[in-house]
């Protein structure tokens, strides 16, 4: 159950310093022999992008699109720290090729915590020696251990598909950023692909998986999903289908996990123009603080499910517009429909809930997965220290 | 200090029923004499459009511009209410008409309240007569007060700008609405104006005011602002100016009364650009939850703010981009400026907050006005009822 569940591939997890409470911060994802394979990643789209991405960027174009390794550190995003920050990224992977033995290209850098505070490199530095000397197959859960920030819990999984496994580990309460910024996920395959056909394959994988995850329409300067095919199985199938259940239990696993939140929330939009469409008017519901705040109330307003609807950016017919809360239709050709109130309260109040809205204007569909807006997320996201 | 301090306007508002509470719900603002005059409003861009917006806007077009009277109500937003919704707006106008003499396409229609319930046309029904009645120049501030939501003071506003006086009243906690919907407000003048002109200085008027007012990023179904030009005053001037006054009067007070805030913040950006990319990042700090919690807290954690930038869909490097708390920079050329930490926590404790970004790019340059996300604003919005 741990980014080491493919054959081929080893981590280790300890504290080197970064965090001052003791808890484990530093992580390292490796080939078992050193050598590197095909690799892969889909960064975030911010442009106030942090050192560790433009590093790996550059690194997996130098390096061929192959990678020995990933390193990580929570506690400290190295984002806002300009020309320093990236010196320090590369010192990361340069520390790292070092001890592994390969080129520093081919180790790729990932960081999470505050923005805009120097990287402490001195624990970093003392830290790397331990950490490369404990790589293990057994390591994956004290990596994924040491790239918690708020979250509660650790994220992994391991897919089955056929001859392939896939395993992975991720941090973050979504995509668009939790409280220090940042959503990372490391995934190892044994499958086998080129270095091209795993990049399309993955970003295939994180369209329906990661990307339809908002916690709070914040998008981070760190988010990075890395994607190591180590090529040991013997299948040569496609991957994109045993990447995207991965991609999908752990982004399932963050949003469980969303600071402060008390529901999951799932908004199915069908009967758009286009998916396209459907995804923008998704994401507009999940994001809206008003529509949040009576999913913590669980409160059955759905007028402001229909105002989010109507302002989009989308087609949109006010006459049109059915909206369901689980398979309890509240609204129908765009006026309140006769419906059993109590069974929608119910729904409400699970810690899961669906709202399905149809637009009746074609066959776009798509879906946002979000959570509810509480007091514990203003409390967790109102200071920093 | 109301709707009528304009020469040749009165106003009247009551208690007919549509609220339990037995607070005011039914305003009304018209001509002393009964006359059409020049009439001009601007409208929500929402698709999921109100009743009562689809009304107005269709008598504006059928009654060339010129209308006698203004009939608001509260409590109910009339909005995904179908067909029927719009007959009853319809009825709201045609019962206004009748006690004044007019036109039914002279008459427009505002409502504010709960979205998606049928508006209760008794209470409305029997209340008009009365309201018609009690018309006077004295009547602003009832007028004012029964198109009250959530809003815990009136909005009212007088400008007085050579010979031309404008008077308004507004309610709401933004553009971008507020617990149970909708900004309206409703503008007199006796300075003189054809329609068309008047419906231009009007979208000049709401531009930096209204539209750059944003509490939670919602767009409300009912949003509307109308004026009536009497031309009673002597000068013929251009009404730009001072109905620029006006609306930025309303809008500071509706921002001061936002939802649950316990602070104002204005969030300019300098350096975009273009005025248009300066305005869009704005907005993206404006309504970022992160950031709006940091307000909250008093937390100067700036990297939230570079991070919106980032992901504002403009140009954007982050090497040259910089921020300040009032005048205090704590962010130059992209990374942690040295700075004196007692000002900036000093400046964020009040309850006016300034936040200035620089993106180093341009000259173009945009405000918007917010607040914080605080507990109160959850607590206000997580049930409805």
């Amino acid at each position: 159950m741990t980014v080491t569940a493919a054959e081929g591939f080893v981590a280790a997890g300890l504290h080197c310093g970064v965090k001052e409470s003791g808890a484990p911060d530093l992580a390292l994802v490796a080939t078992a022999d050193g050598r590197p394979v095909p690799a892969a990643a889909v960064f975030t789209s911010n442009l106030a992008t942090a050192a560790p991405v433009q590093v790996s960027r550059r690194h997996l174009e130098a390096g061929g699109g192959q990678a020995v390794a990933v390193v990580l550190n929570s506690g400290n995003a190295n984002a806002a720290t300009g020309e320093a920050g990236r010196e320090d990224a590369e010192r990361m992977c340069a520390l790292v090729a070092q001890h592994l033995d390969c080129a520093p290209e081919h180790v790729l850098v990932c960081s999470t915590g505050l923005i805009g505070i120097p990287l402490p490199m001195a624990p970093i530095e003392s830290g790397i020696p331990g950490l490369v000397a404990a790589l293990s197959p057994d390591g994956g859960a004290d990596a994924a251990e040491a790239i918690r920030t708020t979250d509660t819990v650790r994220k992994e999984v391991v897919v089955h598909d056929g001859a392939v496994t896939v395993g992975g580990m991720a941090k973050g309460a979504a995509m668009l950023a939790p409280n220090m910024a940042t959503m990372l996920a490391v995934l190892t395959t044994d499958g086998t692909a080129e270095p091209g056909d795993l990049r399309a394959d993955l970003q295939r994988s994180v369209l329906d998986t990661f990307n339809a995850l908002s916690v709070d329409g914040c998008t981070s300067t760190n988010d990075t999903v890395i994607v190591l095919a180590g090529g040991r199985a013997e299948s040569a199938s496609d991957l994109t289908h045993s990447l995207t259940q991965a991609c999908n239990s752990l982004a399932r696993q963050m949003a469980a996990d969303a600071e402060g939140a008390t529901k999951t929330v799932r908004v199915l939009v069908t009967g758009a123009r286009s998916d396209d469409e459907a995804r923008q008017a998704a994401r507009k519901v999940a994001e809206s603080q008003l529509v949040k705040c009576s999913f913590f109330g669980a409160d059955p307003y759905w007028g402001r499910v229909v105002s989010e609807l109507g302002s989009a950016g989308i087609a949109f017919d006010p006459d049109r517009v059915q909206v369901a809360y689980g398979d309890v239709v509240v609204c129908a050709n765009g006026v309140a429909a006769d419906h059993d109130a109590s069974a929608v309260v119910s729904h409400l109040q699970a810690r899961d809930v669906d709202v399905v809205c149809d637009l009746g204007l074609g066959i776009g569909q798509g879906t946002v997965l979000t959570n509810d807006l509480t007091h514990a997320y203003i409390d967790e996201n109102m200071r920093t220290s």
